[in-house]
């Protein structure tokens, strides 16, 4: 095992109507903003809950945030709060609005360009307006940790950050509030809770029982539950462990002390920037390819994996590899997500352009190895054709 | 799944070498009081890296704490601190240097008598002296939870407090300060761990997977390295994943949103109590008695403990339960710990006594069902003489 500094210090109020816990989470003198994305906050009625346990308090709303958050509409946010003197903020949605929460709560309390946040992936923060999150989207963890991720069409920029001051104080997690999700969000969300947890244990083995133990049961409610969210959208239990397990993928705990991958990532998020496609497709377009391509290096890890997740013991090391890769491409497409690059209309041509993005961004040692460069992410895109 | 308020604020500082990271997490201005237990860490070497690591910093040191760390030993902490000012408290030790430290942290703010703390498992508490620990045996998980036991030999007791004010601000866990270890302890340790998690996964199904699962992860992951690690007591790996599954097995995270036991606890404490046998040791009587005499209540999950942790597949109901009883014992026996009250010379007299304890101490409601009651406990005993 590495050697590892694990600190989460975000409270989980976890359960059915647990946002009328929020009265006693969020400071009584607070001046709070409410941020949110489109309407289905609204739609959905959250909202109405979320200002119902809030009710008597001074709080402004601001709506409008995007999926794969803008730039653009952070800084409208930013200005609103250092007008209004807001002292709170409450992120009230999914990973794109509670990413936007965190990126808007650093850059209040930032005096340069809110742009260094971005190129420095966070490193400049030294404080942030402090924030809790009501989620309705199991799928990125950022519910749970301190990073996030901002893009910026106009520089056909997808970037990271993170910040130990950008841990939510709180958050909310209320698994009937995702009954009323459109399939397409909960098959994403299962999607990339899935390969966030890969991508912390899909590397090369460092005798990390625990951290694989977990990572594996988080794998395996993934697989059994995901295509049961879809065919069952009110069972409780179903939406609780997706919820739960969606948190548990990325709030740094089986990520201790382990190797991390992070390739599939910084490739799909060009992939977004191209052309806007859905975060989670465009993991599920790289992993599979990524995996058979890094078989080598991957190669006791993925033997693991087939056994303990897929419970795939028969026939030689590479057709048991071949059989998990297989698997985890067919658990894709079973939720309804397609796995190809030209499912989402992209060419060689716009191959040509994410690679020339992933070298623009720095992007040119990734993997546990760093040794994933332009040449590798090239042929793991064009073998996704 | 249950509703449920997770929150755990402890920095884990994990590795070789992790000691010295004391410098850094320790406050530069504090006054600090180091507390350890018997000669062990400073015959270990142990408190020389400590000291070592805060040389310069105003220090003071207090020694002596006891296993079973009695209540008439933190009083003179208690006043040893007030009079000189200590504004740190640094734990150097195992489970019972850190409970006792953190009933000292909270005693020195606590305006009462500090017997209070203990009789009202810890709700009196409102705030507590801020606390680090170096841990030097991996058992209780009191480096990463705000709970602790106290004795009191006078009173015959042994209490449980907790409080949200006595979380260890860090823990350091370095795994080669335990190759040192005697193997009785790293036996306890293991043993403890062990029936941690049992306590709060063996109790009856409410579709907690993520939970189960990585409970049955702690649990695979003991059996299979806790005879390893008496055998090869310097294998870094082995000792590792020991220290770390300590810490998870009673760190909040498992217990989350499901139903949880105790009984096994309540009763052991009463042994110890009686006669001062090791926690662990009472543990290991208890449970296999405790597991027999509620099969009917614990039915599901024995099943499901017997196939997903033991991979007993075979047989009927019954003895498939039977059958994990039994293996849970021998690997106890196995860890060089007997399951018998005799073993500890307790007999008849000795229930008689043990069962008026719990009564006296109000724990005549025990379990999951708060169905263990005097009558229960007395037959749970006299089946394990």
């Amino acid at each position: 095992m590495k050697n590892f500094n694990f600190h989460n210090p975000t409270r989980i109020l976890f359960g059915k109507g647990s946002i009328a816990e929020l009265k006693d989470q969020v400071p009584a003198d607070a001046k709070v903003l409410i941020l949110y994305g489109g309407g289905s906050a609204e739609r959905t009625g959250v909202l109405d809950q979320v200002r119902e346990a809030l009710a008597g308090r001074a709080i402004l709303e601001f709506g409008g945030i995007e999926p794969n958050p803008r730039y653009a509409t952070t800084l409208k946010a930013v200005e609103m709060i250092r007008e209004n003197a807001v002292t709170f903020l409450l992120a009230v949605g999914g990973g794109s609005v509670i990413d936007a929460t965190k990126f808007i709560a650093a850059a209040v309390k930032y005096d340069g360009d809110a742009w260094d946040i971005l190129t420095s992936r966070g490193s400049v923060i030294t404080q942030a307006v402090p924030f809790g999150s009501v989620l309705t989207l199991p799928a990125t963890g950022s519910e749970m940790n301190s990073g996030g991720v901002i893009t910026n069409p106009e520089k056909e920029a997808k970037l990271p950050f993170s910040s130990l001051y950008c841990y939510p104080v709180f958050s909310v997690l209320d698994p009937e509030v995702t009954y009323t999700l459109p399939s397409r969000q909960i098959a994403n969300g299962v999607v990339d809770a899935f390969v966030h947890t890969i991508e912390q244990y899909l590397t090369y083995p460092v005798a990390a029982r625990v951290q694989d133990g977990f990572a594996e049961a988080l794998l395996r409610t993934l697989i059994e539950l995901g295509p049961k969210a879809l065919e069952t959208p009110e069972d409780y239990d179903i939406r609780a462990n997706l919820m739960w397990t969606a948190t548990m993928a990325l709030n740094g705990l089986i990520g201790a002390g382990v190797p991390q991958d992070w390739a599939t990532h910084m490739i799909g998020h060009e992939i977004t920037a191209l052309n806007d496609t859905d975060h989670a497709r465009t993991l599920a377009v790289v992993l599979p390819s990524l995996i058979d391509d890094q078989r080598e290096a991957k190669r006791e890890k993925l033997l693991q994996y087939a056994s303990n997740v897929w419970n795939i013991r028969e026939g030689s090391d590479d057709e048991r590899i071949d059989a998990v890769i297989e698997a985890t491409r067919g658990f894709f497409e079973q939720m309804g997500i397609k796995t190809r690059l030209g499912d989402y209309d992209v060419d060689a041509d716009g191959i040509n352009h994410i690679v020339s993005a992933l070298k623009e961004h720095g992007m040119t040692a990734l993997g546990e190895h760093n040794a994933i460069g332009p040449d590798e992410a090239r042929r793991i895109l064009e073998a996704a054709l």
